[in-house]
């Protein structure tokens, strides 16, 4: 019996997955060794820097990078929000129009609305069935005000990679600096953000990195302004004394990502396939996104006729535990943006639920967690839901 | 010999101090047991809820606020941030003036000059030899235009703690909103907040906390405008997945300082009469600061003919880690615009040092650190600096 079976499923490594063990040590001795700040020009403050400043490299190898263009950050959250914010106001005098996908996280969106506020003006650019970005869209919606165009790698619900190089050539033949919101793709996909964007945010505990830790890529030569002042960290991009414990995770967790990406993707792709082949035995549901080129992590099905949340609670009743659309408007109840512009019939939006496994993951967990949903879909089925 | 003295020194508490063993284990906890996102709605995700909600508790407690007036932040900068523009650009169609103290930290001042440049007016205040706040002229500075009053709870280099109390009085009796910042307060002086301040910053890493952790207290009915949006996380004053390592290392941090406080205190006070008694046998110095109302963690020192500078490089060859004024300005390498505010001379400006010692320190290393101390001073003073 399933209910009966040892252990819970963790099936939600999009939102938060479980820190490596090297992150964990890695955290461990910042806070026992180096705990003086690396502002400090003594000699614990220097070891210290040492500390800080090999992270950097090796967030920036992650990503394609030089050193001095990482700024690290508390979140992916605050890097799309320095990202927008900081670059709409540092180049406002060159014009007041920003070109976005409708897909994007509330991290890009909403210090959208913000700057809507204070007098610029946003076109959201719409997605086919596959959530893929409509090029001709972007490429009409570019006006001569238009200084930025924020388009995410992968998106955070679906898992769907965008044509960020195609994307990148458009921003550049329009003279258009390019925002990549790369929180969903970092440490999964290979990423040359030097040759694609002029800003890219990345977050750390989405590839077995601490919490606390994201990054923004910004390219030489681009103006942001800070949205945190104070001191001189972060060459000025980012006030506050770092916190060094979480960015020296992110820095280990970078380097595992460079040195096993390849082998993370493929045991991804493995789990992904083992999972919708064994829920095709026992459940009636949709896959939402595109079928080939996604970041294998996001497992987003829609089960017709039911509600997500419904399901997402009996399944967590059955020790599998998974989530309803975008991680972080689970507080919020909302319907899920992304579904509704790829143009998903209301019912299989409503029925949408992301499963998503890593590293950790077992094949047995994951035919598990096929199996739960489908004793749970069955359930509702026969219950009120049905 | 003390150039051969075993160990090292670490005399700067006050920028960072090493996080208590408890705190590292709550730390560690989080990173293996709880790294779902308290904002899942599964089981796991609302386990981590739990430690987050207990963390908020043991900060509201710490400061005399209730839980639902604390917002989680990733700094004490970050909180003076979201405190200062955050309140003045919510509250901008009130009016335009904010009044300051003059010797606030750069988390505080820098965010108001951008401040300036969005068109709202800045008023510093004055203080007194001793870094206490002129109250008349502060009463003097408010206008009909002013909407916020911004003074630090203790001062950031020489300790001295303002008469917080009275400068509640005058801004209710304004009817202003105050800002504290208390970072250099919170977990050392007890701070009944909620009866004084509307917007109180508290950082974690001072009072042996981790880095990564900060909150600001917003009193109920105060309105204030994110900084980082996003989801819908803290209340929607601050998005981003929540940091809960650092969050509840904060929690602990605050339960010890709660429990201890009065002993630390103690312990702090005893240790800068045993670090001035020895420094008095060996060098020629000022003390800097209130000499009674201060948080005896600050020892601010001038050595008359010298520069500060100098010295601290000369001590950290001795193994004492001590630093020159503001740690935030380190890497700034400005002269310390408190001291100049305070009224110092020139030369005593130029000579200042900051020890800091904590509840790690033994009376061995403070009397080892005033001994360094006055051999560095000697080594300069016979040297070129003279």
């Amino acid at each position: 019996m399933l209910t009966q079976a040892k252990g819970m499923v963790y099936a939600d490594y999009a939102t938060a997955a479980p820190p490596a063990p090297e992150v964990m040590e890695a955290v461990r001795r910042c806070l026992e060794e180096h705990y003086a700040s690396p502002s400090s020009l003594h000699e614990p403050g220097l070891r210290a820097r040492r500390v800080l400043e090999q992270a950097r490299e090796k967030v920036a190898e992650l990503v394609g990078a030089s050193a001095q263009e990482i700024v690290f950050t508390s979140s992916g959250t605050e890097a799309n929000n320095l990202a927008v914010k900081g670059y709409a106001l540092a180049n406002r005098r060159r014009g007041r129009h920003i070109v976005v996908s409708a897909v994007e996280q509330y991290s890009v969106l909403h210090p959208l609305q913000s700057l809507a506020r204070e007098g610029f003006r946003i076109t959201r650019v719409g997605v086919d069935r596959h959530c893929r970005l409509r090029l001709e869209e972007l490429e009409n919606a570019i006006t001569e005000d238009t200084i930025l165009i924020s388009v995410q790698h992968v998106n955070h619900e679906v898992g769907t990679v965008q044509e960020i190089e195609r994307v990148a050539e458009i921003a550049e033949q329009a003279g258009v600096a390019l925002h990549c919101d790369g929180t969903c793709a970092a440490g999964f996909l290979r990423a040359d953000v030097a040759a694609v964007a002029d800003l890219y945010s990345i977050t750390a505990h989405r590839f077995y990195g601490p919490k606390g830790a994201g990054a923004l890529y910004i390219a030489r030569g681009t103006r942001v302004l800070p949205l945190i002042e104070g001191g001189t960290q972060e060459q000025g991009y980012r006030a506050g004394t770092e916190n060094l414990p979480a960015i020296a995770g992110m820095g280990r967790a970078a380097e595992l990502a460079i040195a096993e990406r390849e082998r993370w993707l493929e045991k991804l792709w493995r789990l992904r396939r083992s999972f919708l082949r064994e829920l095709e035995g026992c459940a009636d549901f949709r896959l939402n996104g595109h079928p080939e080129h996604v970041n294998p992590l996001y497992i987003n099905v829609s089960f017709p006729g039911m509600s997500g949340d419904a399901l997402v609670a009996e399944l967590t009743k059955l020790g599998v535990h998974a989530s309803t659309g975008s991680p972080c408007m689970a507080q919020a109840a909302k319907t899920s943006h992304v579904l509704e512009a790829m143009g998903l019939e209301p019912e299989l939006v409503r029925g949408a639920v992301l499963f998503s496994f890593g590293i950790f993951s077992s094949e047995e967990e994951v035919r598990r967690a096929a199996q739960a949903a489908g004793e749970a879909a069955g359930r509702l089925r026969g219950g009120a839901e049905g």
